[in-house]
């Protein structure tokens, strides 16, 4: 049995926590910590029987019966709190992103050398089915040689300007699951990208410094070419979709429905939205990555999303960022760590 | 919280199980029988915390904390269970058919008479997404007046012969799903059937006196007219549509699939096929009827599939069954109860 | 180059002619007759250089240089028209359906015998890409053994009542071509049809003595069974489609589209409508019809729907009449030619 | 009646002449050159009615009955023919790309100020029936304000490497088609480029100095971004797609097929690949744009297509050059003209 302690005790925390009640047996949730714990959420630990509410997540860290922290505390905090359970020689699973800042990432990989611990970020899309039955057809060959990888990623709503102001900005807060896809997808590396930008669904997201509209063009170690589009705001819903087109052919996935409906009326033929919203979306795959940190603890074998995983999409991140400042396409060898 | 003892711990009976295990928690599992229960399956049964494993299911009857059963056993226990449950104050969720015999339909629903007992018969499909969004469609009025209802009902393979030959007919055993549907989608009863069959998949299941592919066409108390279309065999996976035409339009349900990826190649343009089986289709739905049975009790609401539910589809069953045999169709008030 | 006459300059009339001057450049019309002609058909015909243009049909029976008529007048005159052009030694185009007596049809039948003459029969659907590709795949083995056939037919508005009246019924007007259709698909002769019908869209049509909304479900030969579902007024547009289902797979066919624009927004996921009307899906379908019928003289080939393709459908549409009439089923064989 | 002259009598031209001949009635062929007619050609053109058949076109600029003129000619020809005719009063669809050089684009541009005469480029796809739809939903509002434009454009096979040696290259051959699309689907002009590329398909393609495989990403001087991708090779056929997102939702279109007829087998779901290429894809497209321009010299209204509309797209081809050429992003206006 696994014992398990979680970090954070807001929205992702919970969602974590209910996938290794109904869906772990072998990892026992002992301890919640939280420095803004509500009496609501603690009432809730309780009731599905984790015994140990904490403020002060040290008591976790500090706690030898505890195997592994799940880190779903804010962004500022995954860094020490990764380097304060590796020091206790806990398994770590870590929400993305590490950081926005690569020295501080470069702690984490530092403390990881040499030590036989778990480290696993949250990107959670690849545990996804629609992006992992396309990754599957690549592996297996059916589209060839891949030459262009084609993502859309759009949120349904944008988040609070609050937010944006500290988000990191769209490339590291929003594109970066695209960018972790794209290296998911293509099994390459990125070599170079080009970042477009622009404010157009709030004129206030643009003020705070950041652009709600991206498209991302890059080149990829292996020589295919691959293009991001982000928007913060989908009216119709959450829309995600990916495409890999090679010299065999092209696989491509869309979005989850709420059911296959459709009505034809005089009006048109009419099917449902894509699903709302990430929750709605990415239950089942929040759900198998959890399985999977478990599963390489108890199998003794690298996580499938290991602390690389979680430092490149920044180094990517960062020069999509410095590629719209300066206008010009930017190396990812160009972001020092 | 509502104490629950499962009869019948195979398959269907633990997927119920599971349902209560993570989706109720105002409901818990205090005993389970089963006469043919196995090791593993008691092993299992402690491991979720199921304390009381037996094999009578009469000392599920006799407790007087168990509030409900849930009746998972084969399908002539069904009533005799229901009334030993019922005589003992216990709600009852019985897995479909109640049973083939009308007079022992009877007495379950004489029993039941002036109780306030809730019964729900375990037609799991009106809690599928796609068929309830369908008929939601329908109730909001998208269709208008229904004028024709389609039914398409394909299992991935034949049972057993051995199976084959006690369950009553495909007319009992499959289509009575669809034609429950049918009730459900249409809120209509049914007036007359005509019923083709005939031994296409295997020989040996026409040998046993039964068919394996089967058409039912169907008046409607409504006025509205209905087709039922059945195999036993797709080989391309369970096959489960339907669709509702009327005056203003036409709704239509597909199947699901595991994966929303197209691949194109030279070969053509390949999607999934659709999910392999009920287990794998109806689990949200085999989920939400438990869920919705306990709703019932907790709040002394009407159960969603009511004894009468159970009864009418064994009366088209019936009639489909004498219309095959008969060569001519069938008026359901032929089928004296 | 063969010479054409066209007899009836109604709407089909002028489709044909239109097929032969834009695709069949082997095929010279040189007459076309009508005894309604009206002022403004005579001036199309002359502006597309149809130069003879005449009130009885009689010159172009007796105008030796035309090699073969098309028959596109009103239904009663098909038998005695193709009766006068067998006569002359001219190769016969005759639209569905030849008749709705028997031994009208029966007369061209003997007429025919003994005498190349190539007679075709206007079931147009044969010639659609769609139905065309569904057989071809049942012809080429894709879907093995065929155990059910379903076709959809509704038409987007119904008929006048006038026409309705003189119409035959449903089973004889509009249905024919589905059954032709299950002959097509499958192969096979019917062997027995169970007919349901209802005057669900206009209570007029009832009152006329017809149907509005049918469902006939078939025994055919090979042992498969089939369903047809009609009705004479979907909102949505005009509603064509056909499934076979075997031991091997299904396939099936579903209707075309204006363009495939998908528009999604807040009201959901919306696509355009099947075409409007058999003018709109089957124009295509009429010209490769007209082009076989040419090709069928030229190569002296058999045409390919040829007079007993005409016959079986009217036998079948009988037998639906009777069974719905006597609401019981009712074998082919029954209905004495 | 307008009378046309034919300038090249290849492919493109003959498709030209069968769209006069099967859907113009009011235009009429006089006259057909070609330097390198063929005798099949001159046969195929006197048996359709094309009485003039010339080597030298230089005789339909010299007839004064010919009102206007086709000039399907190879692309070094399409200025100085253009001269010719505009000099002679005619009217002129000119296929594209008007020219690659600038400065011959302008001295058509300068001989056609101040005259009424009808000018046509020939980008055809601006006429079908998917792009149009896209394009209808936009005007009409349904997207809002405009995003993001995404479109696709693959061909299924390469051009032989002769032809790549002299076509301008992928931006101003092939992506010119995409590049007016954006200024269709947009209504906006282009404000700059960035072009990636790289030849994946076939290396010879590389060392004739071209690519294969780019995609480029702009910005719109309405605010929004574009991206196009382009491959010139889809071994599962031609992949012509488009994509708009706005502030009120997103209308995409996909490819067309040769039926609607789908297989599920134990190999999965198959449909049919999209339409081979371009007569396949565009046939219906290039009957309407000549339709088009007939109507345009009839009613004296602007043509759909005009010279501006040949002008820009080589502009942004120019810019879409240079950028790949440079590793940077290139403003449309840095192209002097």
């Amino acid at each position: 049995m696994i014992n398990i302690g979680i970090i954070g005790a807001g929205r992702i925390g919970q969602v974590h926590a209910k996938s290794i009640l109904t869906g772990v047996p072998e990892a026992k949730i002992k301890a919640i910590a939280d420095p803004f714990m509500t009496e609501q959420t603690e009432q809730w630990a309780k009731s599905v029987g984790i015994n140990n509410v904490y403020l002060d997540h040290k008591k976790i860290i500090d706690d030898p019966e505890i195997d592994a922290v799940l880190i779903c505390s804010s962004t500022d905090t995954h860094c020490p709190i990764s380097l304060e359970a590796i020091a206790a020689g806990k398994h770590v699973f870590c929400e993305k992103p590490i950081d926005h800042d690569l020295e501080k990432i470069k702690s984490v990989i530092s403390a990881l050398e040499g030590k036989n611990i778990k480290y696993q970020v949250g990107f959670n899309r690849r545990f996804d089915h629609n992006f992992r039955a396309v990754r599957d057809a690549v592996v297996k060959g059916s589209v060839g040689d891949i030459q262009v990888i084609k993502i859309s990623s759009r949120d349904p709503a944008p988040p609070p300007i609050a937010y944006v102001k500290i988000s990191g900005g769209i490339y590291l807060d929003m594109m970066i699951h695209d960018f972790d896809m794209v290296r998911f997808l293509s099994g390459s590396e990125v070599d170079e990208v080009t970042a477009y930008g622009a404010a157009l669904v709030d004129p206030a997201i643009g003020e705070a410094g950041d652009v709600d509209t991206a498209i991302v063009t890059m080149k990829l170690k292996n020589g295919a070419l691959a293009v991001i589009d982000n928007s913060r705001q989908a009216v119709y819903g959450y829309d995600q979709r990916a495409e890999v087109f090679g010299s065999k052919g092209c696989v491509e996935c869309g979005n989850d429905r709420a059911s296959t409906a459709v009505i034809s009326t005089v009006d048109g033929v009419n099917s449902e939205k894509p699903l709302w919203f990430f929750l709605e979306r990415y239950m089942a795959a929040y759900q198998l990555e959890i399985r999977s940190f478990i599963d390489a603890i108890v199998n003794d074998t690298p996580t499938e999303v290991g602390v690389d995983d979680g430092l490149q999409p920044v180094l990517i991140g960062l020069a999509a960022k410095k590629s719209m400042e300066e206008g010009r396409p930017v190396k990812i060898s160009e972001i020092s760590i």
